[in-house]
C-alpha cells in the first residue's frame, strides 16, 4: 500500500480498536538449536526490544533490591519486572502514575512485565477469601482490607503502564488435592477471558498463565484453552513452589509443545542457574526469580563452579575475585574483601554480590542465545553443568 | 649540584633516612582568597593529587557505607578515610595487608587518610585505661583485651598502607575540668613525639593533631609545640564533640594562625554543610565526616534550600529530583520515588539518599575552590547560607 506522504509500506494491518500495532510486540523467531529446543527470537515493546532468551530481574517495590537502576542495565538486564500486588499497596498505582508512571518512577527506560498480584495474595495475603468474583483478603502491611479481582489487576497493571501484564491467576500451594488444583485451573481460565476483555491499552500486551499444578493432563487442557483465546504470550506458572526438578521439567515437557511456537514462552518465578538451563533447553524465553538478589543479600554468590558462600572462613585471605572473567563492581575486589563486608556486617556486601548475581544470571543468557544460534546449546548446558557439580 | 648522570638540580636535600622524597607529599599552596583565609592548593600524595579544600568520605571498615567505589569517585571525592581502630578490630591490618593493602582492599587507586584510633578509643572502646604508656580497652565487638600505644597505632597504618596516617591522640569528652582538657592534651603532644619516631614508611605523611579543647590558650600552646615538631600536616581535632558551633569558629580563629601555611590543616569530623563553609573561610583545606551518609541513610538529603527530610508526607506526589542540577543516580528520580522508598524500607533509599548526599559534599568543595581562586569566597559563603535559610 502506499501511504498519505507517498511511500510505499508493506503488510501493515489497519489498526483496530483495542488491538495494538502489530509491530509494537512483535516476537521474531530466529533461530532454533538444532540438537534442543533451545530458540533465540527477538521480543520488540513499546519501550524496546528484548532478546531472547531473557532473565528478568525482580523489582518488586519499583526497585531491585540493593542495586541503582544504572547498575540493573550494566548488568545487561534488558527488561525488568515489578509487582502488582506491592506496589498496588505501596505507593498506590496512582501515586506511581502521578509521578509519571512506572517506567519514570523506577528510572528504567527499557520494557517492564508486571505480574497480576495473583501469586502474591496466596502466598503474602491475610485471610484471603476466594469467589468466583474475585479474592478479597488484607494487606500484609497494614491489615487493610482489600479485593482483587481480575479486571482490577488489569486496571492497576495500566494505571502502572507497564508494556507486559499478566492474567490475574488463582495460585494453589502444592501440594494439594486433584480437585483443589483443577478448580483453581480453570478458575484462572475463566479469570484469563475476563482479564482479556478488560485490557484496553493498546501498548501494553497481556500474557496468559497455564496453570494446573503437576498434572500434565490438566497442564494440557489449561494451555489448548488459554491458546483458543490467543493470548500475546504464554507464561507457565505454580512452579517452582516446593516440587522436585525433575517435576517441574516434566511439566515443561508436557506444556511447552501446546503453546504457540510464534509467541513467547516465559516461566514465572525460576530459579536457580541449573533450572534456567534446563528451561531454555525446552524452549523457554522469558524467566524472572529473585534469587540472584536474594540470595546475594545472603552472601551467596553464583560462579561457573557452582555458588559460594561468602561468609566462610576459606574465603577469609582469598585474593581471588569471584570471577576472573567478570566485570562486575563486585569482580573488582577480592572474595577477602567481599566476606570481610558480610563479617562486618556492611550494606555493600549484599549490594555487591547482588549485582554479581545478578550479571552472572545475564551472561548465562547471553551465552545461551549464542550457544543457540551456533546450535550448540547442548554442549553448553552440559559445560554448565559440569561447571557446577551437577554432571 | 650535579647528580651522577650529570643533569643539574637545584634545591634538593640529599635524602634522609625515614624522610619520604619531598616530591610525594608536596603542598602547592596556589592561591588564598582576597576577602577570607580560604586558600585552594594541591596536595600531592603517592597515589595522586588532591585539590583542596577537600571532603574526604568515610570507609569506616574499609566501604564508604551503602556506595559500590566506582560511585564514591563518581560523586567527585578524591580521597577517603579509612578508620585505624575499625579496620585492626575487624579483619585485621594483616589481613588487609595479605590482601594487597588497603588501596587494593577496598578497589580505591587514590590517597588515603587513615586516622589513628584515638577518637574510637575513647568513645567506643569498652573499660579504657590510660597510662602514659598507651590505653588498654575493650574491643567493643567481642570484649576481646587490646592495648593501643602510639607506636602500635602508627604500625598498624603503616601495614594498611594509607598515604597519611594520623598521631594517636588522647580525646577527652568536652566539657571537662580545665585539668583534665590539659593533661589530655600533653600527653597527646608526647604521644605525637613517639608516633614520629616510630613512623618509617616514606610512602606515608604523618599529621599531628592540635588538641585543647575550647581552651584558646591551650590550643595555641599545643600547635606551637607541634608545628615544632615539624609534621607534614595538622588537623584540629576534639572539635564537633557537642560544643556549640560558635565555638568550634572560636577555636578555629586561635589555632589555625599557628599553624603554617605551607602545610595542609584538616579540620576532624566537621561537618554540617555550613561547618565546612565557615571553616574554609578560616583556612581549613582538608575534611572528614559520617553526615552525607549516616543522614543520607536516614533519610535526610541536602539541598541548597537546606536539607529535605524525605520520609515528609509532603513529598509523596513530588517529580522534582533532590536537585535538577545534580548529575548523581538519586537525582534521576523524583522525591516521590525517594520517599517511597523510605516508606517501603527499600535498601536502594539508603543507598540512593547517601550518594547524593556525598555528591553534594563534593560540590560545595568545588565550588568553594572555584570561589576562592576567583577571590569571591565571601559572597560563595553568603549565598549558600542564604540558602540554607542560615542568613
Amino acid at each position: 500500500m502506499v501511504t498519505e506522504t507517498g511511500q510505499l509500506k508493506e503488510d501493515v494491518p489497519e489498526p483496530e480498536s483495542k488491538t495494538p500495532p502489530a509491530d509494537w510486540f512483535r516476537f521474531d523467531l530466529h533461530h532454533v538449536d538444532a540438537g534442543s529446543d533451545a530458540r533465540q527470537a527477538t521480543l520488540h515493546t513499546p519501550h524496546g526490544a528484548v532478546e531472547t532468551p531473557a532473565f528478568m530481574p525482580v523489582g518488586t517495590l519499583g526497585t531491585v533490591k540493593g542495586v541503582d537502576i544504572a547498575r540493573v542495565r550494566e548488568t545487561g538486564a534488558q527488561m525488568v519486572l515489578a509487582n502488582t500486588y506491592h506496589l498496588a499497596l505501596r505507593p498506590g498505582e496512582e501515586t506511581v502514575a502521578a509521578l509519571g508512571g512506572l517506567h519514570k518512577f523506577m528510572g528504567w527506560s527499557g520494557p517492564i512485565l508486571t505480574d497480576s498480584g495473583g501469586f502474591q495474595v496466596f502466598s503474602l495475603a491475610d485471610r484471603a477469601k476466594i469467589t468466583e468474583q474475585g479474592v478479597a483478603f488484607r494487606s500484609h502491611i497494614d491489615g487493610a482490607a482489600i479485593e482483587l479481582t481480575p479486571e482490577r489487576s488489569v486496571a492497576i497493571q495500566e494505571t502502572l503502564g507497564s508494556d507486559i501484564a499478566m492474567v490475574f491467576d488463582h495460585v494453589v500451594e502444592l501440594p494439594n488435592s486433584a480437585e483443589a488444583v483443577a478448580e483453581a485451573t480453570w478458575r484462572s481460565v475463566r479469570w484469563a477471558e475476563r482479564c482479556r476483555k478488560r485490557a484496553s491499552r493498546e501498548d501494553q500486551a497481556l500474557f496468559a498463565i497455564v496453570q494446573g499444578g503437576l498434572d500434565l493432563n490438566l497442564r494440557r487442557e489449561c494451555a489448548q484453552a488459554l491458546v483458543q483465546m490467543d493470548f500475546r504470550g504464554y507464561a507457565i506458572g505454580g512452579l517452582s513452589v516446593g516440587e522436585s526438578a525433575e517435576e517441574m521439567y516434566r511439566t515443561l515437557d508436557s506444556t511447552v509443545p501446546e503453546l504457540p511456537s510464534n509467541r513467547p514462552r516465559y516461566l514465572m518465578g525460576v530459579g536457580r542457574p541449573e533450572d534456567l538451563i534446563e528451561a531454555m533447553g525446552r524452549g523457554i524465553d522469558m524467566f524472572d526469580c529473585v534469587m540472584p538478589t536474594r540470595n546475594g543479600r545472603n552472601a551467596l554468590a553464583f560462579t561457573d563452579e557452582g555458588p559460594l558462600r561468602l561468609r566462610n572462613a576459606a574465603h577469609e585471605l582469598e585474593k581471588r575475585p569471584l570471577d576472573e572473567r567478570c566485570p562486575c563492581p563486585a569482580c573488582q575486589h577480592s572474595r577477602g574483601y567481599l566476606r570481610h563486608l558480610f563479617q562486618a556486617k556492611e550494606m555493600l556486601g549484599p549490594i555487591l554480590t547482588s549485582i554479581h548475581n545478578l550479571t552472572y544470571y545475564q551472561r548465562l543468557m547471553a551465552e545461551g542465545r549464542e550457544a543457540i544460534v551456533a546450535d550448540s546449546y547442548t554442549a553448553y548446558r552440559e559445560e554448565k553443568l559440569r561447571g557446577w557439580g551437577q554432571h
